[in-house]
């Protein structure tokens, strides 16, 4: 029984996946992007995404996705805002920071992981101005968030559309796109409608490695290639990562397997609540955040894998179901929480 | 029957590696590098080089394994001395630039892709001195090189030494670091003995991506940590490229593509030198750069690919073989260019 | 009757300093910091600091100062611990950012401009870790704060004895550290004690265009001299810089000059007192940061510079002295200001 | 007597320079050129180089003047062109990698410190294509060359023709561009007409501390103010340097300075042959390259201070003229030589 809660990452490749990994391992193809998968990865995600013109690049990590979507919206000397827990701040060792050239993180609050329309209003108030400041540059948002919650699509078009209004670009980590888009039960178009530039996650949800970057505006395609090239995230084998992505877009494989994380997580939420345990935040999907007294993780610890955030007497802790957690998974860790 | 010569990085993934993939595919694993196929690599790789207490660092790609290991031996105001023609200078759109903050790639020339010792001493002797100046930095090697020659183990001994006397590091872009062990017949103990930082290839010799940066050095383990994250180059499903590289360290494998890499490059030489062809350069591994009459293309390039160079009369052709080019493909193509 | 009172930086050159300018125009002198003034700067420098193996480069700005000594200190990939409203912040486009190779700035709030002791404490304890966090690095204090308030030496001592203990380097932002001195009444030495980086400001303070950079230990000043040439900050005809900051450190002008502002901005605080004015922050040596009605600014704009920071009905306004404010001319303004 | 050679920027501050910085230092002046001489300025360059749209940026350093038009003309993947022995790649320690997030400097050969047509031609023709490759970015031309020598008007025309139509910006390192003019008899607008940046310097040629960014397209103001805050080199008391630049442009006293100097270098080479030098290159301006018996720098460098470039029987000297460098100064230094 597979009881690593860690996270979305430490499970395996799903199974079409692995397959379709197999299946292009036929012959020789062109590198570097000119293998014929990647033509219908474009393909399927312009029609996905109903954005006709839009241009694709595959990476094989989700810090590389952002970092590199990144790069492309802000001059260094310009802001990304971002919430204070995003994972641009706070997990990827400073990737934004080194691909855009030392631009600025801009930290907004927000109740559950999101940002607060207000406190965004102000940061865009009082950024850029005078030559000693550094200027307007992006918004990114994060959906689900790293709180484990989730913006409606109205929260996302009011934000989004306050960036617009102030001259602002707008980035989406999409990492849990999928996840996102099942719990929301929307489309992935209606989920980017708002924005120019999109890491849409395919790591988490049963890829080995891959990530794409899909930018509304072609115009940027060729100083996005050079910086991928630049940045060392340019495949040679590059079928390897088409076909998964492909794989994964294909028969809907990415919703099915959101769904199956979610469901496993909301789940795991309700059988925590009925223990007990305090949410930290509003677990709208694949990914808890709670408190439960130190004795209930006693026990837990030495048969699940999940991580401890603080130390306090209840101490945080957080619990990610990927798309293979079964049911039974999912009980025995809430008995082992049940001690 | 696959006539793609155009590099050997068309080809497929060995069969050991693939069906590595596949089995390390169960269950859950820590990510980020805390796998126990990790562990497992970096005790074969301190084996394979002497090096007992390297460590090792594993990217799924060669630019960033050539960027990562110089950003970890020079700094920004620093040199790093090159060949004219090394894969740094011309082939990763200023990825060492990028990672190392700027530092400046210096050109030495020399014949048959290798520099020159005489080049390296004279430009050892004038670099640095005032604060106006770029300073010493590390000198990088390729071997096999991007000339499709070799240095010997004298050789590499002679340029290493050199450098250093003049307080200078080293790094060895080994891309084809198998090929080469190969034709020298060499340890790979042996091959590594003058360098500081290695970029072991594999994608190029049957693995899917995977390429190990090997630091002699343990104390710059937790620098290059960061850097490879912050780089975006850390994955979190981690465990597929151990399993890659610790499937190619096995039985021989990488020895053993490369071998057969060897002999069809050699074989395709041979058969070159018999139509007349005019070597470039002394083809001594895989990869061959030889002048044939533009009518000898026109045939040969409906039926195969490879890249020509130039425009000239006899235009300059580029012709790799993998490990899987087998006996019939390569005569195949000899036959196209007898006409 | 000079009425500015925007800034520090609006003033003239002190006479002596001018007149240091002139005496040193006098023939040929080797460039680049090799002039005979700038050996007796680095001698009443380690002086005056009670570090004896002090070294000294000179630059034009204070943004320079600031950037050059955190590139010193900080990794890109490590931290710069400063008060939400530093300078290096909130007023120099990104300077740190860029001269750091994209260290990330880490605000840290406290009442009055000075940093908390517990949230640095609690910012300290959340800070590096795992991989994928940005690493402890170094902390920045600024003296006289940009609230225009003091840090006590053992408010100064407190913090960086945390920083230490942390194995975080530190950094003081000195462009009024003569102001600091002299409201606090302590000597250089004091006011540098816990201190491995110092940004000694000259501009804001009498000189035309110079600010120390002050490094405790000697190991890196190859490195900083590099950093400082590389950032383009050399000057050629560097003896004007020089002959500048021995002039400001003579007959300690430095002090007399900040003794001056100082005067200036208590009167212009009392008087503002008197007439009603609320104080934002508790005015401490030359600037001042209050709220009056809309109606007091109306007539006082007419004749006198200075910034309104908000457009609350009371707005915000700074007022700043510099060493040549009368005391006639701050009677008049708040003559102005009284209506 | 001032017999020191080693450069033009070891000679003092010429007199109406000085002038106008102490009588810019009346009262209270808006910092960060927002003073009225700067206005003076940008309209006399406008004239001057009849670019009536152009901007001009300040700042202290030809180092940081060249880096700042560079970083304004090429992204990070691009390359610059330049002479092998221009000063931005043998004098800066990487400042133009560092300003301009690592582009790379390509070295061009050519006779006489000029690069040579063709073998810019070709490398034109060999940059960039594939996502590989860095790619076209900027032609950067020194006039006076580094080598002493001068381009025509006729060639400057040729080689920015070439760069255009290759959709190359050009850039004009004008660090001696006063002694250039004075030499080629021509006007700065006949100068400037192939070029979209020009670093006008002043600081060689009698200013203390000033070059001026000139970019004839107005559209890279705001992005070039703000590159220049970042980087550290927008001056708090700004009048200073628009004063001395405002000087050296009124009365032609940039060009009577760079005719004094010129013409003491040439009656310097004149001398110098009549003893027997060999001349290096042709010094068509203020600055010699030339080879004397080493006895004869044994008794001169007692007495005078320049260069010597290596260790040969007849080692090459760097001789340079400044624009105070009287005939008697010249013609004892020639004593000196001759034993």
């Amino acid at each position: 029984m597979n009881l690593n809660f860690a996270s979305d990452n430490t499970g395996p490749v799903a199974g079409p996946i692995l397959q379709a990994i197999v299946d292009a391992n036929a012959g020789a193809a062109m590198p570097y992007g000119n293998d014929p998968w990647m033509r219908q990865v474009t393909e399927q995600i312009r029609t996905l995404f109903n954005w006709p013109e839009a241009e694709v690049l595959l990476v094989a990590t989700g810090t590389g996705a952002n970092a590199l979507a990144l790069a492309g919206l802000v001059q260094p000397w310009e802001t990304v805002l971002c919430h204070r827990i995003a994972h641009i701040e706070e997990d990827e060792c400073g990737a934004p920071e080194f691909y855009t050239g030392g631009a600025k993180l801009v930290l907004i609050d927000g109740a559950q992981g999101r940002i607060d329309k207000d406190a965004l209003a102000a940061m865009i108030a009082r950024t850029g101005g005078s030559v000693h400041n550094v200027q307007k540059g992006a918004l990114s948002l994060t959906n689900v968030t790293e709180a484990g919650t989730l913006y409606s699509l109205d929260q996302l078009g009011a934000l989004t559309g306050m960036a617009k209004d102030a001259g602002i670009r707008t980035h989406l980590d999409g990492a849990r796109f999928a996840n996102a888009c099942a719990a929301l039960d929307c489309t992935a178009a209606e989920m980017v409608r708002g924005f120019d530039m999109v890491s849409f996650g395919g790591t988490k949800n049963g890829c080995m490695g891959v990530e794409a970057i899909v930018m509304r505006d072609p115009a940027h395609h060729w100083e996005m290639q050079l910086r991928r090239k630049r940045a060392a995230q340019l495949w040679s084998k590059h079928r390897f990562l088409s076909a998964q992505m492909l794989a994964y877009l294909q028969n809907d494989l990415w919703l099915d397997n959101a769904r199956a994380a979610n469901a496993a997580g909301q789940r795991l939420a309700k059988g925590l609540r009925d223990i007990g345990a305090r949410m930290e935040w509003e677990p709208q999907a694949n990914m808890i955040f709670c408190r439960l007294p130190r004795s209930a993780h006693d026990k837990a610890q030495a048969e699940a894998q999940y991580y401890l955030m603080d130390n306090a007497e209840e101490p945080l802790c957080r619990l990610v179901c990927d798309f293979t957690k079964t049911e039974a998974e999912v009980d025995r860790l809430l008995e082992l929480f049940a001690g």
